[in-house]
């Protein structure tokens, strides 16, 4: 196996690769790169066994071939090398790197026994901009599920049945992306992790989306990234959304932020990032009592209907409030039991209260 | 106690104090900032023990008074209000702190039991700018002993004999800055740890040094900062320094730095980090056999004298060519067993060689 390369292009797409590579691995053999030389095309795959991604690059194949190589360690050389034509020839389990008065040999792995992705079958497929898709994952993964006992919630579900909707809940709160686009129906969850790779390493492109049984796939520019799927029937979210509010209050958002933000430095002193929120005419008042001090912060707005008392804790709150980019936001809420509901054009955002004692 | 105040002056003075403050303190106390109302100025007091930091605030003052307020939680508040004046109040121990429609109170400590600097005899002094300083804290303090178990080489030697001498050594290299000055004979072994933080709070201005038996003090700007000194004999640092060369190698410092960072690329997944330089007639080759592969980096450069084979830890050579800014280096040799000395206007970087086995 040998080809020459340049070193920008190698090491761009040894970046990308990479981002299946998991830290620690229980197999050696997932620690390394799969690279295969053909047809002047130099493709690279890492893979996690749950997330695969392969990248070609542009290369001049003298000789064609497999190999394995260990991720970081070819990773980390590459990216130091001048930026110039590499030569690599691997012989048997060595790797002879040279680029101008630098030659490395490393030792590598052998290519058998490096998973592979089988079996993809497309139930449904369609194009999206890598910016909607980017928007999409950055408004619903940081809603997803922190904790491992419900594997299916630290997912992002992707609903297509009328448009794609993108949702995302953990219990406390659910983050909701409608996107106006015609597809097959089709319902995934996505583990969010394989989505904040995919979205580091989208750029400025038309994404495939094909949806299969258990496995996903994007491709874009010379890259596939492969996810593997959640199983099981995802929460009805849509019963969490009703219209029957009796409260809207239209705040600053930036404004609402830093209030929200200096009302939380007493709140998460403690567990429950307690913070109150007092709705009267045109009025709307955040305090926090704690063991360490209490805070009242005092925000000009427009409100429409009943006062209300609501308590909530403020990470949750807050988590929403940052996502959006509007200058101002409508806050509607029904009594101090139920939901805080946050709309914007595509977006929706839903945040539970915590009951105060009496 | 009763002040007005500017939350920009307030905050970036609190952000000076704080770099006393230890994140892991035995006494609660010690979490605190004392602050000392009085004389339309707001003295704000941080202390490890260890290193004390006393900085000068302009303020209005209505009442005087002192407290002592958890560091964390007011930096947090007031880092977090709005750009405009603060009013803080204290009753018993609660601070009441109102800036536009945000109000805050917290609870106080009592000023009794905070740790005041005692006993501060001068026996020298000297004036220094801040750049000068800053530049010699650079050089040295990367070059301590990491090692707890003696103490002294943990912190920056600083003789005052002939000229002043910044001296930090730990048994694998020394550095080495000489300052023309004229001062009264003192030797004082300062914590790195206190010059590092003292580095990040010196602004553009001079200096006053004074050294005393047991602190020192930097005083700038209406800030001070106390530090105790470590007691014991230094080693003595000067012997290390031989002139005997037989062996010079004028390189590039950039190039020498980025083949050096190659060549450690195998060498730092073993212990040792074992890389091997030979010198031949303007040639210089640099090179490392590790289990996981091997690796040769050629550097042109202009040599004068003996050819050599000489072998070092990787990490303390890089550190010396990392820290000069010069575009050439010259390093000095005697053999094979004894140190390579890097020398610069005022700065002197040795550092050993490692035995290969014949």
């Amino acid at each position: 196996m040998k080809f020459n390369i340049s070193k920008k292009e190698l090491s761009k797409h040894i970046s990308i690769a990479q981002k299946a590579i998991s830290s620690r691995s229980a197999m050696q053999i997932l620690e390394g790169l799969l690279l295969v030389a053909e047809n002047n095309t130099l493709t690279i795959i890492g893979t996690d066994t749950d997330l695969t991604i392969i990248t070609s690059a542009s290369a001049i194949v003298e000789e064609e071939g497999k190999i394995v190589v260990n991720s970081r360690l070819f990773g980390d050389i590459i990216r130091k090398l001048d930026d110039s034509d590499i030569k690599i020839r691997i012989e048997k389990h060595n790797m002879n790197i040279i680029c101008n008065k630098s030659e490395f040999n490393i030792t590598c792995q052998s290519p058998d026994e490096y998973p592979m992705v089988t079996n993809f079958e497309e139930k449904n497929s369609f194009k999206i901009s890598s910016e909607e898709l980017k928007e999409a994952i950055r408004k619903t993964s940081f809603a997803v599920s922190q904790e491992d006992t419900r594997k299916m919630f630290t997912g992002v579900y992707m609903d297509c049945t009328k448009g794609i909707n993108f949702v995302a809940l953990d219990g406390f709160r659910m983050s909701l992306v409608k996107l106006n686009k015609e597809t097959k129906e089709s319902k995934s969850i996505i583990p969010a992790t394989s989505l904040n790779e995919l979205s580091k390493i989208l750029e400025d492109s038309q994404v495939d989306v094909k949806v299969g049984e258990n496995k996903i796939l994007f491709e874009f520019d010379n890259t596939k990234l492969y996810s593997n799927l959640f199983g099981g029937e995802y929460f009805s979210y849509k019963d969490l959304i009703r219209d029957n509010h009796t409260t809207k209050v239209k705040v600053d958002r930036g404004l609402f932020q830093i209030s929200l933000e200096r009302a939380s430095l007493l709140a998460k002193e403690e567990r429950a990032n307690l913070i109150k929120l007092e709705i009267k005419k045109n009025s709307l008042v955040i305090s926090s009592n704690t063991e360490i001090g209490n805070v009242t912060e005092e925000i000009p707005c427009q409100t429409e209907g009943d006062e209300l008392t609501i308590a909530f804790n403020s990470k949750y709150l807050l988590d929403g409030i940052k996502i959006i980019e509007d200058k101002d936001v409508v806050l509607n809420f029904t009594d101090s039991v139920n939901p805080c509901i946050i709309n914007t054009d595509s977006y929706t955002y839903l945040v539970l209260p915590v009951r105060l004692a009496k």
